[in-house]
């Protein structure tokens, strides 16, 4: 089995299920591509497609994507919960299996001159392939959002890394960058008190002083009546979930408060889990190797 | 990705490197076969060899291992520690994927039969191709070993499913048969009293009373001065990891004694730690399709 790079590209468009399976069809469609995954939310107005490929398949694929979605969505009439400044927001690159980092960066950049010469769009390089600390972070890049975007783009530090200085008229701009898988990960709290979620979400985020690898923040689950972690990993193997998941139950306890269940949202690498396990079982001397699967894999 | 079938062959020679070589040489040069480990135990005088391939390239490899083992092995002048009945002992023929259990049955019987036909050794169908429930349990088939096989045939009750009434004079008898997947798995205790690790062995295992699944004794590791508690598990669909190493905790409180780590001994299909994972991490509505390994694979 050769490389494979996964990309999750977020569009700004959740409630037209047609012009979504439209999309999605352009995407799928692309030579080389398998489309796994496609996930709307009409309150974001917003969707995520996850392929996989490997490089001229992600390139094709994002080709696709762009040509299919930039006629179709138009951000001058978008509203939704969810902050965003392009047609097609933002196109994570992700190495999964025979491909490096630094590869997926230069694929990344392939992919960014593209989408600026084909179709006018300003595009930031974010993550990984980020040309300066600051574009590092989606949320500092985003700020602003789609309607403050032309005035952002004035200040010489918000240059785009390519393409026009000033957002396309109906697509805005994009951010595209290699970034490590990331896990959407949840843990609900035998609670309905959303202050206990909030300060845990605070006690292990990095922003506040928490994990390096870990965003969170508390919401409310009202149907439930549960207060919930909200998280998101973004480098399980440096931030293992099952420290995680222990931390927030060690900070629950000192609140009086039990860990319900957690929940993983969307795909998790094998590898997050198989880690987990070996936590909890206290492996001794394990290797990952000893995976059947990984063995088949391997020797295939 | 079509059928996969786990095989995994045990012969009477683990001392002469060279003899373990050629024969391993031969069954990895059989057509569609991916040998994926070897390994010998020089006190069992025993190596046990682990292939996969589809239902044609298991007979294939079945083959060549017996054209290779029969003539080098002559149990007449084998000892060692470990129980043993045939020069190719016992083939163990186990469903991966895309393969029912009934599937692995059936081509059991066709191996056992062509071995038989092709070598004139008795061929006991075991586990879940045994054709009684006396024949089901590897360890009622083999009492009496080797020597004791000639008398032990006389009664009709063991007249072998193929093959003639006498045992093969240097290679003995076999047992073929389908079974689950067995994951060999020992928990570590801090203490050296060994009688602590026969108690909790006699708690969990099926003989005495415990899990359906699970066989298990207590060992002491000398070098490390700690008793372990060594245990087969035959079926962990059914009687999952955590459970077992949880119990084995429970039940070692109950002395005062901690458990200081596990060991997965060889292979261990992913799907077990995956499970160990949902059960630690208190996952809700965790679906296996999220891992993103099994979604590649399904898709492709």
């Amino acid at each position: 089995m050769g490389t494979v790079i996964e990309c999750v590209p977020n569009i700004s468009e959740g409630r037209e299920e047609k012009l979504v399976s439209e999309i999605a069809a352009a995407v799928r469609g692309a030579p080389g591509v398998r489309l796994l995954d496609v996930s709307s939310d009409s309150s974001h107005n917003r969707s995520v497609l996850t392929f996989v490929a490997d490089a001229a398949g992600v390139r094709a694929g994002v080709r696709a994507l762009f040509d299919a979605a930039v006629p179709r969505i138009d951000l001058r009439r978008h509203t939704g919960e969810h902050p965003r400044m392009g047609a097609v927001d933002v196109v994570p690159v992700i190495p999964i299996r025979g491909v490096t980092v630094e590869e997926c960066v230069a694929l990344s950049r392939e992919i960014g001159k593209e989408i600026a010469e084909r179709h006018g769009i300003p595009v930031y390089l974010y993550e990984d392939s980020a040309t300066s600390e600051k574009r590092r972070n989606l949320a500092e890049i985003r700020k602003g959002q789609f309607e403050g975007f032309a005035a952002k783009m004035e200040a010489p530090e918000w240059k785009p890394d390519f393409g026009p200085d000033a957002p396309h008229p109906s697509a805005g701009v994009v951010a595209v960058g290699a970034r490590p898988p990331l896990i959407a990960y949840n843990v609900n709290l035998a609670t309905s008190d959303l202050e206990v979620a909030r300060r845990i979400a605070k006690a292990i985020r990095f922003s506040s002083g928490g994990f390096r690898f870990v965003k969170a923040m508390g919401v409310m689950l009202e149907a439930r009546q549960v207060a919930q972690v909200s998280i998101n990993m973004t480098d399980f193997k440096r931030t293992p979930l099952f420290r995680v998941f222990e931390t927030v139950r060690a900070e629950a306890a000192r609140y009086g408060v039990n860990v319900i269940g957690s929940e993983i949202v969307g795909l998790v690498p094998a590898e997050a889990l198989i880690d987990a396990a070996d936590h909890f079982l206290r492996l001794e001397r394990f290797d990952p190797t000893q995976v059947l699967e990984r063995r088949l894999r391997e020797e295939g």
